[in-house]
C-alpha cells in the first residue's frame, strides 16, 4: 500500500502532505485535512471474519473496540510500539423501547458510547491521536475541551508516563465532575477568558507556534478513531446496516469522522447501502443547521451559543466542512431540537435505564421531530443513535 | 443436573430449600442462602473454549460478560426468557504501572468494573437478580443503598418495564451523582431517618412481611452475578491465575461472590492454584477486619461506621460469614487503611488514568501496606485489583 498521507479536503486544492508531519490544516489553502489511504488489497469478506475473530482475543489490539479494526486505520501499520489503549470501545447496541414509543418507531437501537475508560465516546479518538503525538516525539499535548476531550486526553497522557496534558477551559464552562477527572488523571489545565469558541482559536495558534500537539478533533487522527464505532456497530450488526444513524451536533467530529467510515466501508465494499447520517442540534448552538437552512457555502456561525447540553455548546464547530460532506454523502439530515425537546428526550431515555448526557439526548428529540414531521412520507425500521 | 437449590451456609445446619421461593435467610436457623449446584457433567476444556467463542458472538447473552458464563450459572436454565441484560461486564483487564511502583510491584494489573451500564460492578449481580425477580412474578423490588446498587437496580428496573423500584437512602448519605441515576431511570427513593445499617434493616424486614422482592447482595441471585467477574479475569488472563486478588470490603458481597467463584471453579477443575483473595477496609469502617484479628466467632460490628469512601461505609457487613469463608478457602488475608492511605492511593491510580471511587482506591492502599509489611516473606508476581 502507498504511504496514508494527509489530503486537504478542498475540491479546488486537495494538495497532500507527509503525515509525519505536524499538522492540522492544509499549509496551502488552511482547509481541513483527510488522513487519505490507497487501501489497495482489502477483501471484505475476509477482514470481517478477521474483526470478528478477534472478539475473542486476549491480545490488548484485539481487545479495543478501535484497534480491533487497524486495517481500516493503517496509517499505525509498523507503527505499533506507540500505541496506547485501555480496552476502549466495545460499547453494546441495546433496545430502547421507551424511547422507540416516544418517537413512534418500531425498532430503535442504541450505541451508548459513555461505557468507555473515562466516560465518553472521545476515548475511541483518543487511543488513535495520542499514539501519534507519541510517535511524532511530543512531550506535551493540549485541547480546548469543556468536558468530556479533557478528561479522555488526561486519562490517555497519564498512561503514557512521557506525554503531559495541558486542557484549556472556557471560564466556567467545564462541567464539574469532568474536571475533576481532568485533575485525576494530573493534567495541568488553565482557565481561558472566553467561550469554548475562543479557547478552541488560542489552542489551534499555540500548537502552530508552539511544540504543542493539539488534541481536538480538527486533529485528523482522532477522527480515524472515532471512525471505528461505524466499523464496529455494523459488525455487531452482521452487517445488517440501518436505515439511519441519529448523532448529536457539536463540534461535528462525530459525524464527520462516522461520515468517513461510510466512505470507506462503502468504496471497499464493506456495505452496499449507505445509512442516512442524521444530526441534531440544539436550538441555542444551530451553526451547521442554519448552514444548510440558508444553503450558504460558508458557515454560518452562532455567536454566544447556549444550550444546557454543553458538550454541544458550540458556535464555530470546526469540523463543519466534513460534516456536511458526510450529510450530503449519505443523503443525511440536519435539525434543531428545543432546550425542552432535550430534556423531555433524556427523561425517556432515562425510562429505558440508559443515562446519558443532554447532548446525547439530542438524538431522541430530533428523530420524534423527524418523523412526526415526516410521519407520511419517511418508512424507518431501524436507527442507531449514537 | 439436579435442580439448583437453596442451601444454608451454616455447617451444622445445610438445611435446603426449593430457589421457586422468595427466601434470603434459612427459614430454620437463620443464616445465609448460597444457591447450590449439582454441576454434575461440565467438562472445563471444553467451556473453557466455549466462554472464549461467545465473545465473537453477536448474540445478547453471549455478548453479556455475565450470561457468556451461563454453565456455570445454571439456575438460570430454561428460564432465559426472563433474563434483562444490557451488554454488562466485560472490563478490560489494564496494567496499573504507576500504582505498581507505588505498591512496590513489578506487575499489578486493575480490572475495572466501573465500565458499565450504570457506572459499577453491581451490574453484574443485578443482571441475575432482577431476572430472578422476574421469574418469581416479582412486581416491586427494593434495596438499601448508599449509591452503586441503587442506581443497577433502577436502570435494570427501567428496561423491564413491568418491574417497580423502591430504593431506601440512609439520610444524607447517598452520592449525589448516584442519586441522579436513581432518580433519571425512574426509581422511587425514600429517605430512611438512620445509617446504611438501618436502611438495610427495615428493607429485609419489608421483604419478609409483603411482596417486596429484595435486591441488596444477601439475596444469593445477585451473588451468583457477581461471581462472573471472576471467570471473565481467568479467561482474560487465559486462565492464567494471578497470585492475590485484593478487593475492597464493605457489605462484603464481592469477596463473598468471588470466594464461591473460586471454590466453584476448583472444584469443577477450571483451576489448580487458588488466588488469595485480599480484603480491604476503610479503618473507620472495619468490621471483619475486627472480627478475624479478635478470632471472634460472631461479627463485631462497627457502631457509626465512617469513612469517606461512602461505598464501603458499612458497620453490619450481611455477607460476613460468605466473607470468612472465602479467605479461610482461598488462604486470604484481610487489612484495614487510613483515609490518608485511600486518599493517597487513589491519586496514584488517576496518574495511571484510571478514574475510581474512594472505595475502590483501598485495594492499591492495602497491597502497599501488604508489601510494605512482609517485604521478605511474601513474593508477589501479579495482582489483581477489581
Amino acid at each position: 500500500m502507498n504511504r496514508p498521507r494527509f489530503r486537504c479536503i478542498s475540491d479546488t486544492c486537495g494538495k497532500e502532505f507527509s503525515i509525519d508531519e505536524k499538522l492540522f490544516r492544509c499549509s496551502a489553502c488552511s482547509d481541513l485535512l483527510d488522513i487519505a489511504y490507497a487501501f489497495d488489497d482489502l477483501d471484505p469478506g475476509d477482514l470481517r471474519r478477521v474483526f470478528r475473530s478477534r472478539r475473542g482475543s486476549v491480545e490488548p489490539l484485539d481487545g479495543s473496540g478501535v484497534w480491533r479494526y487497524r486495517e481500516l486505520l493503517p496509517f499505525a501499520s509498523g507503527d505499533e510500539r506507540w500505541i496506547v489503549t485501555m480496552g476502549e470501545g466495545n460499547n453494546p447496541v441495546v433496545d430502547a423501547r421507551q424511547s422507540a414509543r416516544y418517537v413512534g418507531l418500531k425498532n430503535l437501537r442504541v450505541k451508548h458510547l459513555g461505557w468507555n475508560p473515562s466516560g465518553s465516546f472521545k476515548d475511541y479518538g483518543m487511543t488513535v491521536a495520542i499514539s501519534q503525538a507519541r510517535k511524532l516525539g511530543s512531550r506535551v499535548v493540549c485541547c480546548a475541551s469543556t468536558g468530556n476531550t479533557s478528561a479522555s486526553m488526561a486519562a490517555y497522557c497519564a498512561r503514557t508516563e512521557d506525554v503531559r496534558a495541558v486542557v484549556f477551559i472556557p471560564e466556567g464552562q467545564i462541567a464539574y465532575g469532568k474536571l475533576s477527572q481532568t485533575l485525576d488523571y494530573g493534567a495541568q489545565t488553565i482557565q481561558v477568558r472566553g467561550d469554548f469558541d475562543a479557547a478552541m482559536e488560542l489552542v489551534q495558534d499555540l500548537s502552530n507556534t508552539t511544540d504543542l500537539y493539539l488534541m481536538n478533533s480538527i486533529n485528523p487522527f482522532r477522527l480515524e478513531g472515532q471512525k471505528t464505532v461505524m466499523i464496529d456497530l455494523f459488525d455487531q450488526l452482521d452487517w445488517k446496516v440501518p436505515d439511519r444513524i441519529v448523532v448529536p451536533g457539536g463540534n461535528l467530529g462525530n459525524s464527520s469522522s462516522y461520515g468517513k467510515a461510510l466512505m470507506e466501508l462503502k468504496r471497499l465494499g464493506f456495505i452496499e447501502k449507505v445509512p442516512r447520517l442524521t444530526v441534531i442540534q440544539a436550538s441555542g448552538a444551530n451553526p451547521l443547521y442554519r448552514t444548510l437552512v440558508s444553503s450558504s457555502r460558508e458557515l454560518v456561525p452562532v455567536d454566544n451559543a447556549w444550550t444546557l447540553a454543553s458538550a454541544i455548546k458550540i458556535g464555530r464547530p470546526i469540523s463543519w466542512k466534513k460534516a456536511v460532506r458526510a450529510l450530503n454523502f449519505s443523503d443525511g439530515w440536519c435539525d434543531e431540537v428545543s432546550e425542552q425537546e432535550i430534556a423531555d428526550a433524556k427523561a425517556i431515555l432515562g425510562r429505558d435505564g440508559i443515562g446519558c448526557e443532554p447532548a446525547s439526548a439530542t438524538t431522541v428529540a430530533g428523530l420524534k421531530k423527524l418523523i412526526e414531521g415526516d410521519r407520511k412520507n419517511v418508512r424507518i425500521d431501524a436507527e442507531e443513535d449514537v
